[in-house]
């Protein structure tokens, strides 16, 4: 069974949508990655923080889906990272109307010894120091790191932001972040400015527009699901990276072929992840579900036609 | 050959985008819709009317095409249709400077005797009355019946659409014109709703983001082919509309499977047309492009997952 490591946040959420509103309730991208992931057979650990208000409950459910969680530093004297935030009527865009960084201002990640030869290697969205920081701690380069980013991190700290993306293999980011990462509005433009910066592979998440695998000359796309409701979007381009490297790792195989794969499951995952508030539906996710929506993106996607 | 009958627009149009401007060029949907449908084997012919204006090089280009131009009207005493539109930024949004009707105010559309048998009939985007009054002139109802409209005619023509959408069997329309019609924000939704308008069929385009098929709660999605550069969107739609028609005439195959293959031809004729100004690319457009950008499109969208 292939080791995955996951670096990013363990977070209390508070959502507002059009079709209703949250208490603090349990997110981060490192939980929706890891909630994710673990729909494949993988040894999977989180690298994160939280603060002494953090629920044990949670942990546990963690633990409970085979989620390493040693290295969750737990942080007795501070409180966990929050963010709270409000969805338009769309539903595709949102305001920040509370960060509150807390355990997080102060993070030093710390790799388990027993992930330090982790075969796969995610980095969450978060500071590009903490997450070159965990490269640093890994002395065999894993067979494959993705990182997600942000355009906050492009806006407050783009030398270190492109200081990482040179040292991984896989980034993705959002259609408006890959314009404003590479100048270029094309995305097709953008993604070949972007894997020059380092990444041979780029993803590009266009939400409910699906996704584009760029490499090398080529491209592939993965639509989402169209969804009679979309009901919360947070934690969706989380749950799609935790499809995509859960299936990378669990199947050992980085070609592109297989990363077509990857980001069909990737797709397939967050289709579940914004049925519910947070992370409810990732929890209750079997993997039965998501061999029958499997069959529902063949028949989205798939057609013959003979090549004359 | 299937004969295939189009109704629409033959015009000038002028546009600008942030690429350049164009003086007074061939635009209209027949004429788009005609241009494309005719990379297939059908008998092509268009019911439309222009001024003394139009020069005679335009209807022989046409007619080069294979396009029977018998239902082409001239009003010579009369001025074609214009339109003149300003694309901004980002190509997703257009401001019309000008629309002169012309000709067009008075236009009683009338099929040539010998296309009062069509077997395909392609109602393109124009007042429901006339659509209507196209319909009622063919005594033997097609195969099918396809119809294209815009947010227009749902402002000022409501219950006359209504009237029209009751009598066939596939519309096309962009997203918003989706929502508008239904009243509902979700696609999957708006789509349940158009069906029980009437047609069996309901084809959501969504510009750089691909078009969707909805029928009997069943979906497939064609993506657009991601472009390094898109140059002019004028027609694009309505050429998508002509590789969808143009592809079910030339098979004669109506089954549901074979509007998956057709909404793929539709992407990828509607993929040359955005890549010059107006017409240019089509008029030059080969069938081993076509094969071509079909392998592209097969690549980027097939996969291999076999369900456990």
């Amino acid at each position: 069974m292939g080791k995955l490591l996951i670096v990013g946040t363990v977070a209390f959420d508070e959502i507002e949508t059009p079709f209703g509103k949250t208490d603090k309730i349990l997110g981060g991208a490192a939980t929706f990655i890891g909630l994710s992931a673990s729909q494949f057979n993988v040894e999977t650990g989180i690298v994160s923080v939280v603060g002494g208000d953090f629920p044990q409950s949670d942990i546990e459910m963690l633990q409970n889906k085979g989620i390493d969680t040693t290295g969750i530093e737990i942080v007795e004297d501070g409180k966990t990272f929050f963010w709270k935030g409000k969805y338009r009527n769309d539903l595709n865009s949102r305001d920040t109307l509370v960060t509150d960084l807390n355990v997080l201002a102060d993070f030093k990640p710390l790799v388990p010894k027993h992930f330090t030869d982790t075969d796969f290697l995610m980095l969450g969205n978060l500071h590009p120091t903490v997450q070159m920081d965990v490269i640093k701690q890994i002395p065999v380069r894993p067979k494959l790191v993705v990182l997600d980013t942000m355009n906050f991190w492009m806006d407050h700290a783009l030398n270190e932001l492109k200081e990482v993306i040179a040292k991984i293999d896989v980034i993705t980011i959002n259609d408006e972040e890959a314009r404003q990462l590479s100048g270029e509005y094309s995305l097709v433009k953008a993604a070949e400015i972007i894997q020059k910066m380092g990444p041979k592979y780029v993803v590009i998440k266009k939400g409910e527009h699906g996704a584009l695998l760029f490499h090398d000359g080529k491209v592939f796309f993965a639509p989402a699901l169209p969804l009679e409701e979309v009901f919360d979007p947070t934690g969706a381009g989380d749950t799609f990276a935790g499809g995509f490297i859960g299936y990378l790792t669990s199947t050992n195989d980085i070609s592109f072929e297989n990363m077509k794969r990857a980001v069909i499951f990737g797709s397939n995952m967050a289709s579940f992840c914004v049925e519910k508030f947070g992370t409810e539906r990732m929890k209750e996710l079997t993997r039965q579900e998501i061999q029958l929506r499997l069959r529902q993106f063949k028949e989205l996607t798939q057609f013959e036609i003979e090549l004359a």
